[in-house]
């Protein structure tokens, strides 16, 4: 039961598309990441994930469009659905999602990142 | 798959105490909601809470001590735990938590919203 300041906790890392955990509740968790640059198309099979920008701003590519998000706005992106984050200038990101969530879904490769850090 | 700006949402409504559901993934809602002056002490069997301060702060009492909660800081109250929320001036928090989730908790009075309003 202690607060977590997220612009502290984001001041604790630099490198990019590289998911911290910050808190654990309901089988779900919370994370902090940053994004630069280019991600891999992906989704999720089981997880429903949710973006919220805390510094900056990304596109949200979709096979079929891009929404654009910036500070104090969110997207839920549901199971299932291909997606790709591309952020143009360095952009700070809350992610709220089930703890078995691999950031890059389906899509295995040298961007997935197993056994997160906790900070 | 469209985006959702909190302070978009936050503009529309002004009561407190009365969360609003602006999201929902993994069984899980995503609520606004504005605090000012005293909750009232419960807890919820089921469900951690999380409280993301949005503007402003306020004071999470816990029977053993109190944690003030300011902007860009957020606290998780894990199920069980009694707690009770003070803002000496209005605060806008975002919460994440089970859908089946209760404001007042096991405190069930004139202070209970069900069928909360989706913004």
């Amino acid at each position: 039961m202690h607060k977590i300041n997220v612009r502290d906790k984001l001041s604790q890392f630099e490198d990019h598309w590289n998911p911290r955990i910050v808190a654990e509740l309901n089988g779900q968790q919370v994370k902090l990441v940053k994004f630069q640059g280019e991600f891999v198309w992906h989704s999720h099979q089981q997880e429903d994930e949710m973006f919220f920008v805390l510094d900056g701003q990304f596109n949200m590519e979709f096979r079929d469009k891009t929404v654009t998000i910036k500070q104090n706005e969110f997207l839920v992106v549901p199971r299932g659905v291909d997606h790709r984050p591309v952020a143009r200038e360095e952009v700070a990101v809350m992610l709220f999602e089930p703890s078995s969530t691999l950031n890059t879904g389906d899509a295995v490769n040298e961007l997935t990142k197993k056994n997160l850090e906790r900070i």
